[in-house]
């Protein structure tokens, strides 16, 4: 028998992992529910007419695909096809690819139901055939919350405010909310002469972190823009304190531009809702976000005393269920992106102590007698909330406290033949290693979880 | 465009239907918590090597295979392939089909880093390509946790105790929970002289509920069982109280039998753990469960106000991990079925209200300056964990009161030109319909969520 193994790019979670995971994703939960925004759950598997061509060409080819059931090939004259051709005639189903997709197939499938604007959070694997390496799963965790129906800028504003929210809980202090706007972006690129490239040159400019400023004059030089607009488009990339005299800097180096005027008067709308120079946020003129679906506001954040990439990404899109032939309908989202949010608060050490542990009192019977005797104790104190387990066997008490301290339970409740006689308990703090004889019906009051 | 739909047998689980499933899933995890289980997850996809041969002929059928990526076909010359054939060739994964056998594969990976017994819950959906109706779906959730590593009848009291704690939290009075011992089942056909029926019998005896005692009758006839060895067979299949007197008449019955004996010692044990007769426990001698692994005892819930089939099932097995090559570990676990649970509490109305609405208090600013005035009210509300909403445009009253009612929201905190003027809310009860008009700082004082 060959030794068990997991598919590339997959992951276990174990219970310690489990439990730090559990603890952001709840959260973030919570603080998406205080925004009154709903759980929605959609399958993992998505018709292929539902997937392909929303994700690019390479988007398609990253799908999983899966198999039809039963005898697939059928009728199929199989010298007639390669892969390709032959696919779409024994697949018609893919896994989930992002939770954005689904978002607009499902509101266009119940947009009667919907009780406008519509206010969802999801918090689901997604799957992506993508090559595995450090820090890139086939399967991984989306957390999106999205806003679908209005326009209205109290919704950026609203997602500031989750920011703050949520790392204040996780106590992640040090990070930095970047903004922009599409339009203002469009109108950058306009006042350089060069808006035939403009989803080629927000892809050069997404990667300023990575390549620096001169790989990017580089990419911009080899797609035929002169220095001369290289440079203007330079003048606009800087990140600035997000305030109103930034707004009034940047509108006097436009003039005129309809598309600026339109982002700066979204950009001003949110400040006047969030507050001039609002905590963490500062206004970042080169970034971009890859997907071309936004054409509003976007945000990134990103950790400032780790290098690390973003750990939070969103924005406004005007026609997102246009996919599925549902248009008008505007909306804006944000997604947390949790392997890196563990990342960072495994490195900066965050995870609070108690969400590490499982257990808080193990009772240890030194005979069999004592199993029966802890029995009707441990289910009382489970009525209470205390996460309470009787070491199933009568072992040695070495194992036993072996067990408990692998476990990090903090009590060990042992009973032997005189505890069991004079209805009594050892109770054994095992993080200050104390022990106290106790009155079995006391154990509540002793123990302080 | 087509109109978008989902896979048959796949369910969108809209923000209502989201609120229930976490009920019932959170009220599980809770309790599985409070008995020292820990979460675990494995990934959707495993891979076929891991799944196949594992559920039997016509389990093999329903796994969802993933074709695999690229070109898949490459040196194949597919003149010579059936779909049977090709299969292994263009597919090396599937979708998790139970959440047993990735545990005992994740147990042997991880068998020198765990902790043993080790107690692990895990709720996770998973995927089978059953012909879908009513009430079958292509994807559902289990909901299992296990005990590895111990044949301590101990697990088996807890998990008595565990349901007693879940069904008490969820308010479902009226069930019972079955238990049987497999190897009391085999003495029982070893005793009507079919011992080389046994898998076919333990299939016809669970139908019991199903066909009836004729049904059964008429089966096992068909089998070449003699009309006295069915009798034989139809003495045992009672049910009655569990409590010591039942366990002594079984024993009667049998004499000389190892595999009873040792049977009714572990039932015996049981009892001397939770007391005898304990509550809503009946032995039914007549349970099977079809699943080859169980070895000891087995168990089974079913709601006795509704006619419905089972809510909760599990046993005992004594080499579940030996499917890959380790072996010696004992283990027992359960699984709720989430599904049914749902449709039962949905049918005696047993969701608490709380937990079908998403909003406390609805800001509705009647003109674009009461957004403003609003938004740090509000998030000081949803920093007390009010889950706060503000309407997000400056609509007509009755609009923003129609969202808020249709999304059950029980304030309304209207804010128009006045309020603005006087720093005050009118604060309106949207239950009962009463309106009073407060100071602004005073909203905590009067909301009694």
């Amino acid at each position: 028998m060959s030794k068990p193994s997991i598919p590339k790019g997959t992951r276990d979670f174990s219970p310690n992992i489990m439990a730090k995971r559990k603890f952001i994703l709840s959260t973030i939960e919570n603080v998406y529910q205080t925004f009154g925004f709903m759980p929605l759950e959609t399958p993992a598997m998505e018709n292929l007419t539902t997937l392909t061509g929303k994700y690019g060409n390479e988007g398609d080819q990253l799908l999983f695909k899966i198999l039809n059931s039963g005898d697939f090939l059928n009728d199929i004259d199989l010298s007639q096809y390669d892969s390709k051709k032959l696919t779409p005639y024994i697949s018609e189903k893919g896994l989930r690819y992002d939770l954005t997709v689904p978002l607009a197939r499902f509101v266009v499938m119940n947009q009667h139901l919907i009780n406008f604007p519509f206010k969802r959070y999801q918090m689901q694997p997604v799957w992506r055939a993508d090559r595995p390496q450090k820090n890139r799963y086939r399967e991984f965790w989306q957390c999106d919350a999205d806003v679908l129906g209005t326009s209205s800028l109290l919704c950026e504003a609203d997602f500031i405010a989750i920011y703050h929210q949520v790392f204040s809980k996780l106590q992640i202090n040090e990070y930095e909310i970047r903004i922009n706007h599409r339009k203002l972006l469009e109108a950058t690129i306009e006042k350089a002469n060069a808006s035939q490239y403009f989803k080629e040159i927000t892809v050069i400019i997404d990667k300023l972190d990575k390549i620096g400023p001169d790989g990017v004059r580089n990419e911009l030089s080899q797609l035929g823009i002169f220095d001369t607009d290289i440079n203007t488009i330079f003048s606009l990339l800087n990140k600035k304190v997000f305030n109103q005299q930034t707004i009034q800097d940047i509108e006097k180096s436009f003039q005129n531009s309809e598309l600026a005027n339109q982002a700066l008067a979204d950009l001003n709308n949110i400040l006047s809702l969030v507050g001039d120079k609002p905590q963490n946020v500062f206004f970042d003129g080169s970034l971009a976000r890859g997907l071309d679906y936004y054409t509003g506001c976007i945000f990134e954040v990103v950790p400032t005393s780790i290098k690390m990439g973003s750990i939070s990404g969103g924005g406004r899109y005007d026609n997102l269920t246009g996919m599925f032939g549902l248009n008008g309908i505007s909306g804006v989202g944000i997604s947390f992106g949790i392997d890196r949010l563990y990342d960072l608060m495994e490195e900066l050490q965050l995870f609070p102590e108690q969400q590490t542990h499982f257990t808080d009192l193990l009772f240890c019977p030194l005979d069999e007698a004592g199993i029966s005797y802890c029995m009707p104790l441990a289910n009382d104190l489970r009525k209470q909330g205390i996460k309470t387990e009787i070491y199933p066997q009568a072992s040695k008490i070495k194992k036993q406290l072996d067990y408990a301290n692998q476990k990090q339970i903090k009590w060990a409740a042992i009973v032997g033949e005189n505890e069991l006689k004079n209805n009594q308990i050892m109770l054994k703090n095992l993080l200050v290693g104390e022990q106290a004889l106790i009155n079995k019906m006391d154990i509540l009051n002793f123990i302080n979880i």
